[in-house]
């Protein structure tokens, strides 16, 4: 039984955080890819658990090997996804969730042609406004800047499979995991998952 | 916004006429393909809510032109999906369902290619068995050609898109609704229910 491998992007303040916290609440089988990592564990990290920590020169190691579905630096630290984790976890007939923006899904669309991405939407501009503004940690400055990366990730949302405009969250999480529950009752899915009962049924 | 035509094929038994009955309480801008018969009205049968009543003659001529995406003859009467009707349906943003064998199926599939398939099986050839004896109201000679029939319908699962093994109805109407709710949320239907909300998202 082979898993499926889901991108799931959007911009921040679309709520994508929240509902795949839900999602991984009421439905099995499934997991967000546990990313690599050469920044310092925080108190509490779990090494495998929330990242698996490698030393930078692990990584820089790890990317002349091509080992990751798809990579980024964000300031000091380098962040990726090993292709050989997620491909042990979909043969272990688990479905992952990859949280990544536009330029990560290109990158693992490319290795991964055969995985499922899911863009998330805000209903409107002044949605997402209200969204990031209403979180009181941010100046000015960092929404507008917010605000712009936003309007680039959203440029980019014909290149998913699938799109979820995120006005009602309960509509929303039904929609991302019927997406999920679809794809697991493919044919080719059901054949693997169900091989003793179909065989059973065609010559019982 | 066009809707999407969804097949459904399963052996008596399995369970499907419950599992539509369902599904269709639950879900918007769905229905049932109302055939065309020749047979004639039973009392309080609606003609265009129940089926399309026809003469003989006028089913042959819509035979001549090519006007069904299937059509079979049950001992003196015929039935059949005007395509016409299915696509004035589709067009006007409603999602069909044609609830059809195997045979019919591969008459539509050869029509509208972009036909969603779903087989609906039981668990087990015991189960099947069982709920058709539970029934009450058939010989053993009608049971046995029943599940004949039920054998080579679901010989021919391998042809369908989605396989839903219907050993719990909460959770087949669950996978059912899946797969019509993830249909209605790939990117090409999306663009076409929501352009106003994507071209504001973009430009706004």
């Amino acid at each position: 039984m082979i898993g499926t491998l889901f991108i799931f992007s959007a911009p921040s303040g679309a709520g994508k955080t929240s509902l795949v916290k839900a999602l991984l609440e009421c439905t099995h089988h499934i997991g967000v890819s546990v990313s690599h990592t050469t920044r310092a564990p925080r108190p509490g990290e779990e090494n495998g658990k929330d990242y698996h920590f490698v030393s930078t020169a692990e990584f820089q190691r790890m990317i002349g090997e091509a080992a990751f579905l798809e990579h980024a630096q964000v300031f000091d630290n380098y962040y990726g996804t090993s292709q050989a984790w997620v491909e042990a976890e979909l043969a272990a007939g688990r479905d992952v969730i990859l949280e990544i923006d536009w330029q990560g899904a290109q990158q693992v669309r490319h290795l991964m042609p055969e995985a499922v991405s899911v863009f998330i939407a805000p209903p409107s501009i002044q949605t997402l406004r209200e969204r990031l503004e209403r979180r009181g940690q941010d100046s000015a400055d960092v929404i507008e800047r917010r605000m712009r990366d936003a309007r680039t990730e959203m440029s980019h949302y014909g290149e998913y499979d699938y799109l979820i405009i995120n006005d009602n969250f309960d509509n929303s999480l039904q929609e991302l995991r019927s997406v999920v529950v679809a794809r697991r009752h493919r044919l080719a899915a059901q054949q693997q998952r169900h091989a003793d009962i179909l065989q059973a049924l065609l010559n019982g």
